[in-house]
């Protein structure tokens, strides 16, 4: 296949501007605080060494002022959102123990105090969260409820004689699990618990409970364990917790969403148990939006090390020649590594429009209402599903990247080994991928609804006409230019140009629409009929899944279309049109059996979708190198061995 | 979908026979050693104490006789291959690191001293190699040089005037590199390099070097590295070595292959270098085999960890009740793991068949002529195509069981992380996946070339005609029972019954037949027109790749057949008949772009086998203990906490 030229050189300081975005300045300062202190050599460490040395890390972050970014000007911080999940990100290009760390510290526990507590918890605590004089934990989960947390099982229940509450784990299925910060370091953390007044229970609300003292010595009632040694990320202590009996003042239950008077009554702003919950939950969104934007640097880096090698490492003769051939030059070397540097450039524009979006809902006063209620939700299925895609595409662009570089590869020297390992817990933690892409499409299928009572049957009829193109699909990042695009498509394209991106944008919305209009029909259907709810819902988890997942698949595709819309220089633009050529041809042919399962593409079209993937990989190829650089990555960070020979 | 009714129960210990298979007691006799010596807790280790525990652990193997299998009766061996490759896949089930230690001194050191030298090697040395007085190296991969290893640069220099070769690392890239037992307990090393005599090179030899004297100080002119810590099996001491105009006598060359006379000539009985090398390297197939089969061990391991814990799990309420499903009950949680268990048995009783053709062959006395040498040559083939499959597919199914366990899959107690971490490597060392199915694909061009070049003009057309089926497809397990099953086929089935054998017998030989010819025909017609030989094989290297990967499907359905078939236990029987259409139909589903693109199924078929898959792993769930309990792994080793509670 011949494809259209594209320059042979683009500009990497644009390229570099156009990625770091809106927090660009956040972005050059983190750059100068890591070229300054590089990697540390962890491997060597012990677990407690690790652990102290990655602690003393944090102190350093902390001095450095790192944490104000995200907390209230109130309490001395600077209330940027969107800066702060872009530091955090940052974090990830350097050691992910110290990221995850930071994470626990400010973004769940500091996070948590800020957004379920009010003003007499932020006034008594915040400032020494920042500052780490308080070091804390995020108690949610517990062994036997990870994924179902409004089933979790520990109490808090009220004494209104001593206007405390009581905190306990009724048996060891109920204790907190993998909580950071909790082995060694932590000295209080925000439990969630079951709120018990009056004999009735209102559902899980978070509550503050010490548990060490200034010397470190567990609380009485306190009993903490340590989870070990990890896969990964041995410089985090998660520990397990367990209450006795524990009992708080009335005033540590953070009260913002529900909260208890002297003598034991339950006042909430939100009505029911369930609604309460999920929008606690909706609030402490920020820290799945960073563990995507952490994935993200993670891959990065690994795409940095393998690219570059593959750009220098020879193996075997060209036939008829003396000369050994870079590995880069094979095509199999060419479609493990390129088609994952194409999803990443889309994911990080996904990211960067997700933090954006979050930010402006979260920053200034929060609003009330039906559209905000809407917005919000939306925003907290985008994070899931972006968080799903992004940590899966790190386990396995991260893993290609290792075997890429072959036994160099399993070296500690390398770095892809700590990359690996570090990140690897991604795909469960702050939600299991599997359970958050039926959380998508579970917000899908409720939009859908939402929309088809709102319709008649008159306009139901149309709806189906239409095959729900526009309809159900709202179209997110820059809407103006996906319209543009769309509208161009009939009659001046050629049908058979898989490059014509009106034609790639109406596929993947096609193919959300027709997952999700049959998913609806066939849970309708089995409604109807009045079957076991969860055989059927069960039945069809793979389709729900499928759901989420095309609808991912669109949703970066349209940030990725924004941004090379807004890049201004036309070169770049040109040679990102293709990157995006490439993440989507790469897309549609990991997907190819649906498309020809349902018509969508013809047999020789598939084939076509393939060769043009082989043709876009060989013509991307001579701007590897630019495109890598792009991502700035410190160098101190990305120092492996096999790159310096 | 409706399937046919299995029994609800079957024996275990029929199971457990049936997978034994022909080296029964080999395996028995692992279980009972490793009943008592459990799994050492080398998580707390560092580097050198886990490094010298392993070396204990390796002396006591030695003590118990482990390594007598493998070497012939003339040292005090037992010449039995097939449980020498068994013992070392039961290694798999313990400590990897002690099992790779294991394997590159008898296995990869010893074997190469016996396969590649003469009466004087084996009289001297494999006595002391089997009893581990004399710990060794296998010398072959350099920095530079990994997968070509026909290129590698150590030079062996034949010095007549001395009777001695000088062996000498030209430069910092023909390092011999990722050696295991360089870096700390090693004494000698079988090292590969290019043979000079009388200013000739002779291509890659093997020589035996003294790199430590018995304090275990390095010999002059020989420099050790330690290539550090690594992603995992750090209880094996990898290292790195250079030579600086080294001298040994010219006794040291491993003189089977070829030779060199006092006064510097040389005799081989093998003209030309390429062919010389390859024969030598097809003597050591032995490691790859072993790798398969202990991927296929680790596996298993990580199988049994998440299916069990999956079958305790509870999460979520289901609907209308209080009661939790199990995890396993959930369709998603079935699709992770159950087509990997059943692709798992797939596997092991392909690797069986291939362990007891390689027993065959290198058993007895050497055959010479051209049948032995298209076996040997089908044999590597295989060796190559199901060391990358099984090796792919452990790495591929024990993330998705780390994942399937959530977080406590990452914790190192509930043993995933070090089953990931060691087998991680398996891909790309003892040949790179890509790299061998790639050999695996030549291997079947040069088949089908001999036969074209066969048939003539008139056989062609009839050989077009057939499709190739039959012609160049050989039959590889039980041949009769696979023509049974397709000479069935006609009439007696009904044409939409996705669980007629022979249909997917026909499916997977034709898949195959189709992808061979048209890759034939691509790379004839490119020749044909003098295009630019490497460019050609580039451009249709996907598609070569595929050749491999097809081949190896069908192959190992047909073990898969073999097997069902020697079992005498009906009950069984029909199980394994049900997990076998698992393992079809979710090969069949995950290729069905291929089959859907190729007119092979229709749109509502794939679907149907879709729907086939879902009600197979139904069908299946209330049998998954009884599955993994047929692995028979020693209860001892796999003692994750998760499975305690």
């Amino acid at each position: 296949m011949e494809l259209p030229d594209i320059p042979g050189k683009i500009d990497t300081d644009a390229l570099c501007e156009l990625l770091d975005g809106r927090w660009a300045s956040v972005r050059a300062a983190a750059r100068e605080r890591m070229a300054a202190t590089g990697l540390p050599d962890v491997d060597a460490l012990d677990t407690e060494s690790y652990r102290s040395q990655v602690f003393a890390m944090l102190r350093t972050l902390a001095a450095a002022g790192y944490p104000k970014l995200g907390f209230p000007e109130s309490v001395g911080g600077q209330g940027d959102i969107g800066g702060a999940i872009t530091a955090f990100e940052m974090l990830g290009f350097g050691d992910l123990s110290l990221m995850v760390k930071a994470g626990v510290q400010w973004g769940l526990f500091g996070g948590a105090v800020e957004a379920l507590g009010t003003e007499r918890h932020h006034e008594r605590y915040l400032r020494a969260i920042m500052e780490l004089e308080l070091p804390g934990c995020f108690a949610m989960t517990e062994y036997g409820h990870g994924s179902d947390v409004q089933h979790l099982r520990t109490t808090a229940t009220y004494d209104p004689a001593a206007r405390e509450f009581v905190i306990d784990t009724p048996d060891d299925s109920a204790r907190k699990e993998y909580i950071g910060n909790a082995a060694r370091d932590g000295r209080m953390a925000v439990v969630f618990a079951q709120l018990i007044t009056g004999g009735t229970t209102y559902g899980v609300h978070a509550l503050l409970v010490p548990i060490r003292d200034e010397l470190g010595v567990a609380m009485p009632g306190v009993r903490i364990g340590d989870c070990g040694r990890k896969a990964g990320l041995n410089g985090v202590d998660n520990g397990r917790l367990w209450f006795d009996h524990v009992r708080v003042p009335r005033e540590a239950l953070l009260n913002r969403y529900g909260d208890v008077t002297e003598d034991g009554g339950y006042l909430s702003p939100i009505e029911g148990d369930s609604r309460r919950f999920f929008t606690m939950l909706g609030t402490l969104i920020r820290g799945r939006v960073s563990v995507a934007g952490a994935a993200g640097s993670a891959t990065k880096s690994a795409l940095t090390i393998a690219l570059r090698y593959a750009e220098r490492r020879r193996q075997f003769e060209r036939p008829g020649s003396t000369d050994e051939v870079v590995v880069l030059d094979y095509l199999a070397h060419q479609r493990k590594l390129l088609p994952a540097l194409a999803k990443t450039y889309a994911l990080h524009f996904a990211q960067e429009e997700l933090v954006a979006t979050l930010h402006e809902l979260q920053s200034g006063p929060r609003e009330e209402g039906e559209g905000y209620e809407r917005r919000q939700r939306e925003l907290e299925s985008r994070a899931a599903g972006l968080k799903a895609v992004a940590t899966w595409h790190a386990t396995h662009t991260i893993q290609t990247c290792r075997e890429a570089c072959g036994g160099a590869g399993y070296l500690t020297e390398n770095l892809l080994p700590a990359l690996k390992a570090d990140t690897d817990v991604f795909t469960t933690f702050e939600g299991d991928n599997t359970v958050l892409l039926q959380l998508v499409a579970k917000g899908l299928l409720t939009g859908y609804r939402e929309q088809v009572l709102q319709l008649g049957s008159l306009g139901l009829a149309r709806f189906v006409a239409d095959k729900f193109v526009g309809t159900v699909i709202e179209r997110t990042a820059a809407k103006a230019v996906i319209e543009r695009l769309v509208d161009r498509m009939s009659g001046d394209t050629k049908d058979d140009d898989l490059l014509d991106r009106a034609w790639q944008v109406r596929l993947f919305e096609d193919r959300e629409s027709h997952v999700l209009d049959t998913l609806a029909t066939r849970l309708r259907r089995a409604t109807a009929e009045e079957a076991d709810a969860f055989e059927v819902f069960n039945d069809a988890q793979d389709h729900v899944l499928r759901a989420g997942r095309v609808h991912v698949d669109r949703i970066v595709l349209e940030a990725f279309l924004a941004a090379i819309d807004r890049c201004g220089d036309q070169d770049l633009a040109s040679v990102l049109d293709r990157v995006c050529d490439l993440y989507v041809l790469s897309t549609i042919e990991e997907d190819a059996a649906w498309f020809l399962g349902h018509g969508r593409l013809t047999a020789s079209r598939a084939k076509a979708v393939t060769g043009a993937v082989n043709a876009t990989c060989r013509q991307l190829r001579p701007l590897t190198s630019a495109l890598v650089d792009g991502f700035g990555i410190p160098e101190d960070v990305v120092t492996a061995s096999i790159l310096m020979r």
